[in-house]
This record gives C-alpha cells, structure tokens and sequence, in this order.
C-alpha cells in the first residue's frame, strides 16, 4: 500500500501504528523520525520501526506517508519543518484527538506540493510510549478523518483503505463536529472526572477514612483522570472554543441541580435523573468489575 | 445470633441480607414486611424469606433485629410506626445511603424501649428488586455503622459482629462524616455523570454521529447515571447540606478551568490535571474492559 512510512513521534500510537503496519504488511519501510535514540532502539526491538532517526528532514524527505503522532501543540511547527522537503504528492495525516485548531493551517502549509488530512484513531489506553504499543491497538476502533474541500480524493479514499487495512471503522467528519462532539464525550469527562478527584482530595484532608469508603461508582466515574496532566492540557488548549462551550453547558446543569437541592425540588431531581438514566441505558451499561 | 429477624424492605439489599442470614444461619427465622404479595412469593421463592406479611406491625411486633431498606425518605415515619410494638430491648438498624437526615430522629422515636444504630452496607448494583439479590452481596463490603451517644455498646458489638459473620468490614462513623464523605464518593459523582450524560444528549440533537464515538472513558464515566431517578432524588434530599457544599466546591473547580482554558494558562491546567491524576493513580486504576 506504501513504500516508505515516517512516523513522527513514536509512542503508543505512532508505534502502534508501525506495529500494525509492519504485522499486515502495508509498508515496505517504516522510519521512526523521533528525539532520542533510545526510542529508536525501543521501536526497532519492539517491531514497531524498520529503522528510525533523529533527523525528521532526512525521514520527511523519503517518505510517500507522514503519520504525525506528537503532542498536538506541536503540529503546526513540524509541519512547517517539513512542508518544503516532503515528496510530491505525499499524503501526511495526523493523531491529534483535537482537530480544527491546527488542521487547516496544516493543510495550508503544503499548498499544492502534498495533502495533509486530518485524522483521530480512537484508541489509546492509560499507558504511554512505546513500551506500551500494540500492533492490535486500532482494531475494532473508530478512526475519524477530517477532509476538506481542499482534500484530493484520492488521498481520503487511501487513507481509508488504509483505515480498513488496519482493522479500523473509516469516519469523515468536519473537523469542528469533532471537536465538538469529542468535547462532550471525552473533555469533558476527563475535565470533571479529575474535579471529582479534587473534590475528593480536600474531602479525605479532614477524613482519611474516606479512602476506604470509596467504591466502583467512584472508580469508573474518575477512571479516566489517572492520565497525563501535559496531554490534558494540550487538549484543553487546542479545543479551547468547544470545551469553554460545553463547560458554561455542564455548569449551568450543576447549577441546576444545586438551587434543585437547596430548594428541596424533588420532582425536578427525579424528572432529571431519569432523563439522564434513559439516555445512558441507551448506550450500553458495561457491568460493574 | 438471632431468633427472629425482621426485614422491612424486601429488595435487592433487603433481599441479599434475608438470603446472606438463611444461608449463614445467623438466624431462626426471617420475615419479610411489605406492601405486596408477589414480593412475599418471590422473596420465599428465591430463599430470602421464612415467611411474609403486608402487616408491618406484626412482624415488628416479633423481632430482636429489624432490618430497614425501605427508601430512605420513608425511614422515620416506618419507625414511628413499629416504635410502640417491637419488643423490649429490640435493636433496629438501616441500609439507608445517606444518614443524619434521619438517624437522631429515629434514635429518639424508640426511646429507651428499643435502640436503632444506623447502618449503610456499601454494596450494591444498577439492578433492583429482590430478583436480583444474592447471598454473597455483602461479601468484601464496607458496612458502615454510624452509632451516636445513645447507642448501648451491645447494640453495637451485635451489629458489628453481625457484619463480620456476613463476611463484610464493619466501620463505625459519625452520622455527619459519613454523609459529607459519601456527597463527594458516590452523590456528586451520581450528579456529575448525570449532567455528562445531559451534555451528551444536547450534542447529540446536532449531530446524531455522536452516538459512534463514545468510547470506554465515556462509559465509564458516566455508568453510574444510569440508576433509578427515584432513588437519587430521595438522595439529594436526604443529604442536601453535604451535596450543596460539596456542589458548590465543585463548581468552583470547573469555574477556574473554565477561566484558565479561556485564558490559554496552560500550567495551570497541566498542574491541576496533574495533582488529580496523582491522587487517583494512588487509589487504584482499574483497567478499562
């Protein structure tokens, strides 16, 4: 499907995606074009590289696929450092879980010479890096691409196959939707799992107690709160707009439901409780572990 | 340990405990009290119950341990009732999730003729009903009891030892801590996904392709909303001042995210995302499914 593979930034997704790549044969060549030697040690032991280098211009330069997996507040720049060496007719897609902050500047930066096109593989885990990836990561998965009216079709319709390929369920979606959606069904959550926590915290400081009386309920409800500060932050940064959005949305509800308390409206509580409840016994109720 | 109890309440924690009873033999005889007579049928049925009867009074009239799991806004009136009738010396306890609201109260309503120590076994499922109850439910749990300066140390060693034999970890508590510490465990955790859950549903009137791209965080996240309404609105009533303090704590964390994502101050999302995963990492990440 490819020759020459670059992957830019190779943690659990970039060597996931060699990984995947490498295991059903849809590259001749994959190149880690990383920071430290160390990760191309690791990618190259893991299975997940061919070969890899710390010079991204050198990989750029050879590669008819750019897969650009680093911090999403770095995509711009990178894209920039590489937009005058990459091949004619490149295809470069990303990983980022934000997208309309950065991809149509992106798509901007290669003009003619190359497409960028957007594109988030719903997959992750708690874990990081490389020591972490796995050549199974994207199946089942949903992976969303981002196309414009400037994306050539035939870069969508490669990418997609390359999806499939990979075991994954293709998306197009405008990149603000997205983001949009994303921050109702993963920012947020992340954002109030981890005031749940702090809540929390400040509760345990006059009873430690409190750590033995937590049980699933709080578990799942905070599960996703355990991940990385930085990566949060990115997000938060990169989806500003619809993260502000949702937030005056979630906060108003809360607001709700406090003067609801206060003022002991019972039929309210309930009438919103079990709105909530249908909705979400709608979408599936994983059993309690 | 006990000749006849009585279990006012026969659902999925009343049922569980008549069932756990029988089958530590830990009592001679178990009644359950309730409103109707398909519970009595179903609870002989299923080996929770001796036997049943729609007459609150003459059950309670024969037992030296009442058990209550009724809705905990109907707790005092129900001990008001059965106050006159139990017999001398008689100890009551409850299921009920929240206390203060109701256990001052009902200490008083029997006087020095019988002594009631609030309780909250910390088990349960999004299931209702004594179809769903099982012996083993109180098995690894956390069994609170929440005795106050009335209550006669016999009381509560009974009780404790009770809760050992049935294979639970008695805890005792003040009535207060154990509210405001359950508002920021399980209330506000119930009203946070819940108002997910709400964001969710108004997303998803724009763009019904929001319903593909939940994922295991938004899942876990929000499963407990799908309880009963009823249930969490008796609740939010029952332990207002705890839910209102600990709502308005929360609230201020999502304010100052709010501000600091408007604002673009990424260190101070990256610390405060940071200092919650510390605090979640240290209790136990359970893996997603």
């Amino acid at each position: 499907m490819f020759d020459t593979v670059c992957i830019v930034g190779v943690g659990l997704i970039g060597g996931s995606f060699g990984m995947a790549l490498r295991e059903k044969r849809l590259a001749r060549r994959v190149i880690g074009a990383v920071r430290r030697q160390a990760t191309i040690d690791e990618g190259i032991a893991r299975g997940a590289l061919d070969e890899g280098t710390t010079d991204l211009l050198a990989a750029a330069r050879e590669a008819d696929l750019i897969f650009m997996a680093p911090p999403v507040g770095q995509m711009i720049s990178l894209c920039r450092q590489i937009a005058d060496v990459v091949p004619q007719g490149a295809i470069i897609t990303d990983a980022g879980s934000t997208k309309s902050s950065f991809v149509f500047e992106c798509e901007e930066v290669f003009g003619e010479r190359a497409h960028f096109v957007g594109g988030h593989p719903m997959a992750g885990s708690e874990q990081t890096g490389v020591e972490a990836a796995r050549g199974d990561l994207f199946e089942g998965a949903m992976w969303i691409l981002t196309p414009s009216s400037r994306t050539p079709p035939l870069a969508l319709s490669t990418l997609t196959s390359m999806v499939q390929a990979l075991g994954a369920t293709p998306l197009s979606l405008d990149a603000r939707a997205h983001d949009a959606i994303l921050a109702a069904t993963s920012h947020l959550p992340h954002i109030s799992a981890s005031a749940l926590v702090h809540q929390f915290a400040r509760t345990r400081e006059d009873a430690e107690v409190a750590d033995q009386l937590i049980a699933g309920g709080w578990r799942d409800s905070t599960r996703v709160a355990a991940g990385s500060g930085e990566m949060w932050r990115d997000i938060c940064l990169a989806n500003a707009e619809a993260i502000e959005t949702s937030l005056d949305e979630l906060i108003g509800d809360l607001e709700h439901v406090r003067s609801w308390v206060r003022e002991g409206e019972g039929d309210k509580l309930r009438e919103w409780f079990e709105e909530a409840a249908q909705v979400r016994r709608a979408h599936g109720i994983l059993p309690r572990k």
